[in-house]
């Protein structure tokens, strides 16, 4: 571990270490010097932000130093690059991003990000692509799916965090007080739950691709030129519209929390501004997930000996018009699961959770239910992006 | 392996050993003696029914032992009893099946077995819903699930033969004289080949429960009161309706192989007892997958605690629904692309094989592609397993 810092540092004499302390489960440290700076990310016997009683194995490291070199090599520069991996330690080195901020905390100020969608929607064409049969070598495929099967400590909290809990009564749940008849609402909603369960059987189940898991929008570090994915260790094999679905999710709960940060003015302009990055991710990811699929198709699912190569375009156009739609069916039921499980359950979202009145943050909040319940259950009838964020303005009155 | 051998057996002077010879990938020896009888299967390093031309890995022997002892004890007493396996040679002794015959010959015969849909329609329940997140403890189901994930080989034969080939010119393929028209039809049918694709990702990704992997007619062997399954070895996490489309497919195919073996009046009675055997397989199926959905629900995918604990048992019968659904649709498509590729690709089946006139047997083989790109194209079209028969009953005039 020590020579890759001296590499990047110098002498260790001259380091000056802090630690950033905002990990849900990791010890995180910047460690700086004249000559560089670097991050030092720890996994802990436990989780972080809970302590002791949650006992957590430590190879959640490996599986965060494998996601990263497969994410990094399929969008190369989204991610922060790698310096070193100690799996005894369950450490990695990595590069200090600077003078990057979370997009979560960015999303409840004041600034604006124009090339944000670009980067999101061409990240998560790439790599849910390149992850996937479209793509890759076949026994490669299983070997990676074989690999990250066994994380299966951090898969069981997105099962359970995420599909269960927001619609049962459990002691990990929370919501901001007045929103004890919607959560009630939630647990005694047999459609949603039906749809919660359908969509857990697709995140089990459907091993499609090697998702990052765990996107959102704390995931994701910005400036006003670059925006960068963290924090790979839930990456399992899964459906492509759970990554898609999480971060739209969460960038919708961030349109909601606006009229909690801003007068009546600033709030409609920067939830304009929210769902205009929403639209552009998806319509970023739908023009680069095309261009990969016609240039990319190499894995046995390319299926290019039925069509390009016997018939002519047509078929193939027809095959991505059917997986695009598989994908945007699940990208909105995710999304509504998403944004439950952010006001619902265990782990909440700054835009949200730093609205200081109560009231107004239950009001957003409420607002956020209601659309995420209709993407959860009405999501066959939203034929489109911008559907979708119409929706989401009437709701807000936007 | 001499000891349990020895000891089924008694001394090995007394031993009598012949080979069955009639397996596609393995050498198959019965051995018996005074004390008793049994089989030993053991591996080449090539597929047997082609030769050295076609290297085959030792390791299926590996899957065939694990996938044997996971499904037998899923059904107990449905598949051979396993006396030794030995992973350096690559070799199983197992329980001799006699006076047990292979179902492909019964069917074409004049035999009837009372019991056969019952035991297939249970075993496929039992298997499939044991096997997946329903039952299963998670962290087991992803251990099995990264076990046979690396059963690359064979299940890539899957992926070749079944999905891809008999919708392509690809040397591997042979049809009878006079289908010419009928195989450059499946070539050029766009929606064919789009369902194909489909039914090839649903394979490839949807990793639901430990399949059998290459259940059809040959895998069963039958008395008129025993139905066993054998031949495990292309075992791989799938999709459920995948064995039970291949099962099915093949007896329909049977089925459209009678008036090719039979004058009127016995062709359409042996016809009618099929159907009505594909009635009895999916019926039981439904039934049994019923029952252990209510007693045997303790997986992630369970949902209990949405239901059963929480309201009561309405929303647990609409998702239990919504599965059968799922899987009803997944089992026609599969059926239908097995129907092509046993009759357009390499394997064919003896059923029809066996119909010695080729005239005759192009004829049958005719009707049974037209039923086969109906279930693959139209199967969202098909409620229920009884309009599926008709429809098999009016392509064959019965």
């Amino acid at each position: 571990m020590l020579r890759p810092m001296k590499e990047a540092l110098g002498a260790a004499t001259s380091w000056r270490v802090r630690e950033v302390g905002d990990g849900n489960l990791n010890l995180v440290f910047i460690v700086e010097s004249g000559g560089g700076s670097l991050v030092v990310k720890q996994a802990l016997p436990y989780a972080r932000v809970v302590g002791d009683s949650w006992p957590m194995s430590l190879d959640r490291t490996f599986f965060e130093f494998h996601a990263l070199t497969r994410l990094e090599a399929r969008d190369p520069g989204r991610l922060p690059k790698l310096l070193h991996f100690d799996e005894d330690q369950a450490l990695l080195v990595m590069e200090y991003l600077h003078p990057h901020i979370i997009l979560r905390k960015a999303l409840a100020e004041d600034a604006l990000f124009p090339q944000l969608g670009a980067h999101l929607g061409r990240y998560l064409a790439r790599t849910l692509f390149r992850g996937s049969d479209l793509a890759m070598k076949t026994a490669d495929r299983k070997s990676d799916l074989a690999l990250f099967s066994r994380n299966v400590e951090l898969t069981g909290i997105t099962e359970d965090l995420f599909f269960t809990d927001p619609f049962m009564i459990h002691p990990r749940n929370r919501h901001t007080p007045g929103l004890e008849e919607s959560a009630r609402a939630a647990r005694e909603d047999m459609d949603l739950k039906l749809a919660a369960r359908t969509l857990k059987a697709r995140f089990c189940s459907c091993a499609e691709t090697l998702l990052h898991g765990d996107l959102h929008t704390g995931s994701i570090m910005v400036t006003e030129t670059d925006s960068r994915v963290i924090d790979a260790e839930f990456a399992v094999y899964g459906p492509m519209g759970f990554d898609i679905g999480s971060l739209l999710g969460n960038f919708w709960l961030a349109f909601f929390a606006q009229r909690g940060h801003h007068a009546a003015g600033t709030a409609e302009q920067r939830g304009r501004w929210i769902l205009h990055v929403v639209q552009t991710i998806w319509d970023v990811f739908v023009a680069e997930f095309s261009t990969l699929w016609h240039r990319e198709r190499t894995g046995i699912l390319g299926g290019r000996e039925f069509f390009e190569d016997a018939q002519g375009l047509l078929g193939s156009n027809i095959a991505l018009q059917q997986q695009l739609k598989e994908i945007w069916l699940d990208s909105l039921g995710f999304a509504g699961i998403e944004m439950h499980r952010r006001i619902l359950g265990l782990a909440h979202a700054a835009e949200l959770e730093t609205i200081a009145d109560e009231g107004q943050r239950a009001a957003c909040e409420r607002r956020a239910l209601i659309m995420g319940r209709a993407l959860a259950v009405n999501r066959a009838s939203l034929p489109d992006i911008g559907s979708v964020n119409s929706l989401a303005a009437d709701i807000d009155g936007l």
